[in-house]
C-alpha cells in the first residue's frame, strides 16, 4: 500500500517537494491545495511544468480535498509563521490527517506561540494524528545535527553553529529576500516594512538544542538582521552588487544560561559568501565539524520533508518536534517500506 | 531520584566511564563488577586511582551485585564479541536490569550473531528491559552520524565514511593493538594469531546504515586488515617507527547492492596519520562533511555511553539499535531530568 499524500501549498518549495514525491516509489499524490488563482483548477503536472498531466487537479478547497482524497499525510508548505498557518493545520487535523510542514515556527512551536501550539497539540491528540514542523533549517542543520553531535560529549561548555550561504547559488527570490543589490537605506526600510524578515527559525533552533541538552536558558536573544555590505563588486547571474551596496544579510542569535552565552547561531547569506555549515562544540571531547559547501537549502528541505513522512506517520499523536522521532534518515527506496 | 548504575567491567574504557559517572549529577553508582583479581575486593575509588573511597567495592559476583544493588541500568564494558558477552548480558536481563554496552558486535547484533541476538531480544522483552550496544564507533561516527546526515538527501547513490586516527594521540595499549613498531611479518603473524584484530564494528555499521536507508544489500565485504608501513620515521611518546616498519593499520569494508558499492567504510589508525572523520554522500543534495580532528575515541565512547543511559531506560523493551531511540544528545546537566 503506497502512502497517500496531499500537497498543501505549491509555491517554490512546495513545487520542488511535489516533483520529488511524484517520482518516489511507495508514494501516491492524491490531492493538491493552493490558493493561487493561476494554479487552481489546473492539473498538478501542468502547474509544475512537467509537460504531462498527473491526474490531480489543484484545488483551493482544503476541506473538500481532504474529505475526498483521505490521505495518510499532508505535506504542508505555505507560510513561516504559526498564526498564519494555524487554520490550515487545524483543518488537516480535523480531517484526521497527519501533517509534515515547512512552517519554520512550527519546528519548535512551544517557544514561538505556546497558546496555538497547545491547541494544535490537543487537537492532534484528540484526532490521533501527528504534526511536525521540519526542514533543512530550522529542522536539521542548526538544531537536529548539533544535538546529534553533542551525543559524543560528556561535558559541554558551549555550542556554536554557523550557516554561511553564497546567495549567488540560490534562486532569484532568495537573493531578493536577503536584500542583495539594495542600498543600506533601502535595506533598512524593507526591514521596517517587514519585506525583509531575515531567516525565521533561529529562536526555535536554540530552544530545541537547549531542550535536548536539558539546559534551562535565562533567555534567547535574536539580534536584528544586519545588512552585509559589499567591499568589492560581487555578482550573481541576476544581480550585480557594487561596493557599498548590500550583498545580503547576517543574523545572530544567542542562548544565555547563568549569564553565559552557551548557544550561538550565526546565519549569513550574501552574494559571494564562503559556503559552509559548521558546528563547534566546546566540550569533552571537543567537536569541530564542517559541511562544505553548505547543504543546499531547497534540496535539503525537499529531502527532510520527504524523509520525515514515514517517521511522522509512525510517531505518537500530537504536535511533536525533531526530538520526538527516531534518528532521521533518507528514504531513497520505496518510502512505504519504512512503515512496515 | 537519581539513576542507579552498576558498572560491569572496570578496564581501560570502563574506568573512564566510571570516573565520568561518579561526577554526574543524577547518577548514583551502586555497584561494580570485574573479574580482575587486582580489583576485586577493593573500593572503586582506589581501583580508579581517585585517592579516595567511593563506598562501592568491586565484586566478581555479578548476580550478587545486581540482586543487592537493584540498579536501573548496567553500564557494560568488557569485550567486543557477542559470544563472549552473552552470559554477562543475560545475567543482567534476568535480574530485570537495562543494559548499555560498549560491546562492538552488540551495536547491530542481528548481523553479527542472529541466534544469540534473538535470545537476548526475547529475554529482554520477557523481563521488560532494554539492551543497547553503542559507543563512538560503532555506535556513532560510522553509522548513526551518516544515517542522520542522509536525512537531508532525497536521492542517494552512495555513502563513503572515513575515520582516520593519529595513533600517537592515543593510549599505548591502542598503539600496540594496531601493531605500531612491528615488522610487516610480525604484524601478519599477530593477525593470524588473533592478537591484532583491527577495528571491530565495520560490518555492524554498514548493516545499520543499510537498514536505516531501506537498502537490501547483496553482501557486506570486510577486507582483511592491512598494515600501514612508515615511509619515513614516525613516532609517538612511546614508540618510534623507522621507515619500512608498521606504523598502524587500515581496514576497508563495503556494502554492495545490485552489484554496486553503495556504502564504503574506511578505518585508518597509525602513528602520524592525519586526524579526521569524514562523510561523503553522493546524493541530491550532495553532502561533504568532516570533523577535524577526529573525535577522540575513548572520550567519545564515554560520552555516548553516558548520554544513552536515559534513552535506554526510556526505550521499549528488547535488544535495540541506535535506530530505535530518539535523536541522541548530550546530557550535560542532571542526567535524571531526561527521564521526566
Amino acid at each position: 500500500m503506497p502512502v497517500k499524500v496531499v500537497l498543501y501549498g505549491i509555491g517554490a518549495i512546495g513545487a520542488k517537494i511535489a516533483k520529488c514525491l511524484l517520482n518516489k516509489k511507495g508514494i501516491e499524490v492524491v490531492g493538491a491545495i493552493d490558493i493561487d488563482p493561476n494554479k487552481v483548477g489546473k492539473d498538478l503536472g501542468e502547474v509544475l511544468g512537467l509537460g504531462k498531466k498527473v491526474g490531480v487537479v489543484v484545488s483551493n478547497d482544503a476541506g473538500k480535498v481532504l474529505s475526498e482524497a483521505k490521505p495518510d499525510i499532508v505535506v504542508h508548505a505555505t507560510l513561516s509563521f504559526m498564526d498564519k498557518v494555524f487554520d490550515q493545520i487545524m483543518t488537516c487535523i480535523k480531517h484526521g490527517v497527519n501533517v509534515v510542514s515547512t512552517c519554520e515556527e512550527l519546528s519548535h512551536p512551544f517557544v514561538s506561540n505556546p497558546k496555538l501550539a497547545k491547541q494544535i497539540d490537543e487537537a492532534a491528540k484528540k484526532h490521533g494524528v501527528t504534526v511536525l514542523g521540519t526542514g533543512i533549517n530550522p529542522g536539521f542543520l542548526m538544531d537536529t545535527l548539533p544535538i546529534a553531535l553533542s551525543a559524543v560529549c560528556h561535558e559541554i561548555k558551549s555550542i556554536k553553529v554557523k550557516r554561511s550561504i553564497n546567495a549567488a547559488t540560490r534562486r532569484l527570490p532568495f537573493q531578493k529576500k536577503i536584500g542583495a543589490g539594495l542600498t543600506v537605506e533601502e535595506f533598512k526600510k524593507k526591514m521596517q516594512s517587514g519585506e525583509i524578515t531575515g531567516h525565521v527559525g533561529l529562536e526555535q533552533s536554540i530552544a530545541l538544542i537547549a531542550d535536548a541538552l536539558g539546559w534551562r536558558l535565562d533567555k534567547i536573544e535574536v539580534e536584528p538582521v544586519q545588512p552585509v555590505v559589499a567591499e568589492e563588486e560581487v555578482k550573481s547571474d541576476y544581480i550585480t552588487v557594487p561596493p557599498g551596496k548590500v550583498a545580503g544579510l547576517k543574523q545572530v542569535a544567542r542562548g544565555i544560561m547563568g549569564g553565559r552565552e552557551v548557544i550561538t547561531l550565526e546565519f549569513t547569506a550574501y552574494i559571494g559568501a564562503e559556503e559552509y555549515d559548521s558546528i563547534d562544540i566546546d566540550g569533552v571531547p571537543p567537536v569541530h565539524e564542517k559541511i562544505t559547501p553548505c547543504v543546499h537549502g531547497d534540496e535539503g528541505t525537499v529531502g527532510m520533508i520527504t524523509n520525515m513522512i514515514p517517521k511522522v506517520i509512525k510517531a505518537p499523536p500530537g504536535l511533536i518536534t525533531m526530538r520526538d522521532i527516531t534518528i532521521p534518515s533518507a528514504t531513497p527506496e520505496h518510502i512505504d517500506v519504512y512503515l512496515r
